[in-house]
């Protein structure tokens, strides 16, 4: 196996411009299509493998260094750079990076956002799993308002109601939602990417598993969260990106690891960072910088997506995605295979060996909705969307009707 | 730089039974003194990038890898068992992998040992700055008393005061301690290291920094906490081994990543943890065992640090450390240069060089301190701590009276 993945063999690819081409039989032999933590552009690995020992001459491996350091500072520095430079960040708004992924920002929201414990009300637009966990943490600290009404027992929806029937309470401190629904793959359609209805209305988004895929006004937002492992980094951090306006009154009982305004004081070094996943964040962003930033990433991200609702959608009915076209996500596809809503669990289980055996991996659904799901983030290459989409027709043409 | 690092020569290294051969110069430039994150023991660095693309025929990273696949279950899995099994854990103690390292614990503790916010009383025997931290953080929800009077206006000890002479509180809910006070380099003597004088009591105590540098019995305590990045893993995570009649009934308000019992209901895996400081964690945990377990750390961690104290010891006041010999700490020694107490700055700012010039970097006191401060954890060798103790007695021939 070594020879294969040799160092050697890494220096060719890693200056290359395009990294669509196919170096996919002698690099790597996964397709990764698991939910979180997620593939790695294979360039960052191979950056990583190489300065593993030694980062820029200092002698010791990023994991050794001193977050104290003014190489460390300058890796948290340059990961805070490419991300306003990426996203475009206005400068009234701070760059956190933060521990515990994203449901400690669940707690963190609330504890941050609202500075009376338990007086304050709060808005959730709970259209999933992941936003109906926040909505419940954030009870823990607020009166939380749901805006939406639940359609299903687990609270997964199949669309998003138009925003003139969101039941936003005004007096409300914050508007939440997710913006796409990882579980069920459910996105905000691009176009309307914060709900407000109100323009005084603070809203904090959960973009934890589409960050980074398409551009967003960050003015548009009081708070943006993402957990790293999706489409930036490795897990250990989240990326929070604040008003500066809304720091400087926590709720008093707000653990210090959760404080917005001590860490934006302490540019998130108070205590040591997750160094290492910070790191790997760095070098996602100079990827993504390289490859085009956002405008690319959603090109991408477009055309990966199409491929697999293109089968979907000749299949009549035999991949069956119960998403509103208009919210479908771009970045998880869920379907049943066979039988409808219900899907046949014998061709779902044919079919996700099939995936195995052409070393497709981290396809079935969750348990919740069961099913298959294929998630498909920054580092998953156009190309690797062909070999799903290949794989999916194949199988229709054997197995439907 | 990359030939002398290149992959083919990590082989022959790894499957030594004795790190402390002589392989200085052939593969590591730094003798890393830095507080933490610190040093890693070379073999494991070679294994992370032996394993770095592919961990065991996976095709994918551990970086990569879902938190809920057979493999990253196994690693958290194994790293559990190899800590249980080198530390003596008993069966009514659980394990757990949590966000945020130590700081994140200085909540937690009151978080999870408490039950009614505001309500409960308990003990902190603050002997220096985490201690101190630790001690504020749980003002946030409890009753603080402290046990020792801070001696000083920055509230670190020079010594650990008489058990007969700390003021405890009978009803306190939990007495709190630092174990090794890395700012300082103030440790509790080994053989008393859990101030219990209510038998009933429980002790909470943080090992950050000289966990697995001695044996101790877990039964002692209700409570331990250690960050990674010093003895074991890297920045990211932190272990809690807590006794689990303690689970059960957190505070309310406690946020769910700080929350002990869904930790253990959830195996550590309630949300996405942090997959490759875990990981870490599991290769240093090998190590330790293959080395020869606790003993053999404290054999090194002993060792390491008489070679620096007898150098102090014979200065004649040249190198200065204020802390009651007792209480010396084996993992992070600090001393004053050349002027007592206060220390000299133009031969502290000398050796500081002098040390870069021989590749021994992080020996830079705490700025609230001043002076220097080597820090020699697991990963340190004693030959390292030779080449150190080599270049003081040197610094004290030129220098010295």
């Amino acid at each position: 196996m070594s020879p294969r993945r040799s160092s050697t063999s890494s220096s060719s690819s890693s200056s290359s411009s395009d990294d669509e081409r196919d170096h996919h039989q002698k690099y790597r032999r996964m397709i990764n299509c698991n939910p979180g933590p997620a593939a790695q552009p294979r360039e960052i690995l191979e950056q990583a493998h190489r300065e593993l020992f030694d980062y820029q001459n200092t002698g010791i491996s990023v994991m050794e260094m001193s977050h104290r350091s003014a190489e460390f500072e300058n890796i948290i520095k340059t990961a805070e750079q490419l991300l306003r430079e990426i996203v475009n960040i206005p400068d009234n708004y701070r760059v956190l990076f933060m521990h515990g992924g994203g449901t400690a920002q669940f707690s963190a929201i609330p504890l941050n956002l609202c500075n009376k414990f338990k007086e304050q009300l709060v808005n959730y637009a709970c259209t999933g799993v992941w936003s109906e966990k926040a909505a419940k943490e954030a009870e823990k600290y607020c009166i939380v308002h749901r805006v939406l009404p639940p359609k299903k027992l687990d609270g997964t929806l199949e669309t998003i109601p138009d925003y003139s029937d969101w039941n936003i309470n005004p007096e409300g401190t914050y508007l939440y939602y997710t913006d796409n629904e990882t579980l069920t793959g459910l996105e905000y359609p691009i176009q309307i990417q914060a709900p407000i209805s109100n323009p005084k209305m603070i809203v904090a988004v959960d973009m934890t598993s589409n960050f980074l895929t398409r551009k967003f006004d960050v003015s548009n937002y009081g708070v943006v969260i993402a957990a790293a492992q999706k489409n930036i980094g490795i897990a250990g951090v989240g990326v929070v990106i604040v008003r500066e306006d809304l720091l400087g009154s926590p709720m008093p009982i707000c653990p210090l690891t959760m404080d917005y305004t001590l860490w934006n004081k302490n540019k998130s070094l108070y205590n040591t960072p997750s160094c290492y996943p910070i790191y790997m964040c760095m070098l996602y962003l100079q990827w993504i910088k390289k490859k085009g930033g956002l405008e690319e990433m959603e090109r991408r991200a477009r055309k990966r997506s199409e491929l697999i609702y293109s089968i979907i959608d000749q299949s009549n009915g035999f991949f069956y995605n119960p998403i509103d076209p208009k919210c479908r996500s771009r970045i998880n596809i869920t379907f049943r295979i066979g039988g409808g809503s219900k899907g046949d669990d014998a061709l779902e289980k044919l079919f996700i060996d099939e995936c195995k055996n052409r070393n497709i991996i981290g396809v079935k659904g969750h348990r919740l909705v069961g099913g298959i799901r294929i998630s498909m983030f920054n580092a998953m290459r156009v190309k690797d969307a062909e070999i799903i989409a290949d794989l999916m027709r194949k199988f229709l043409k054997k197995h439907g009707q």
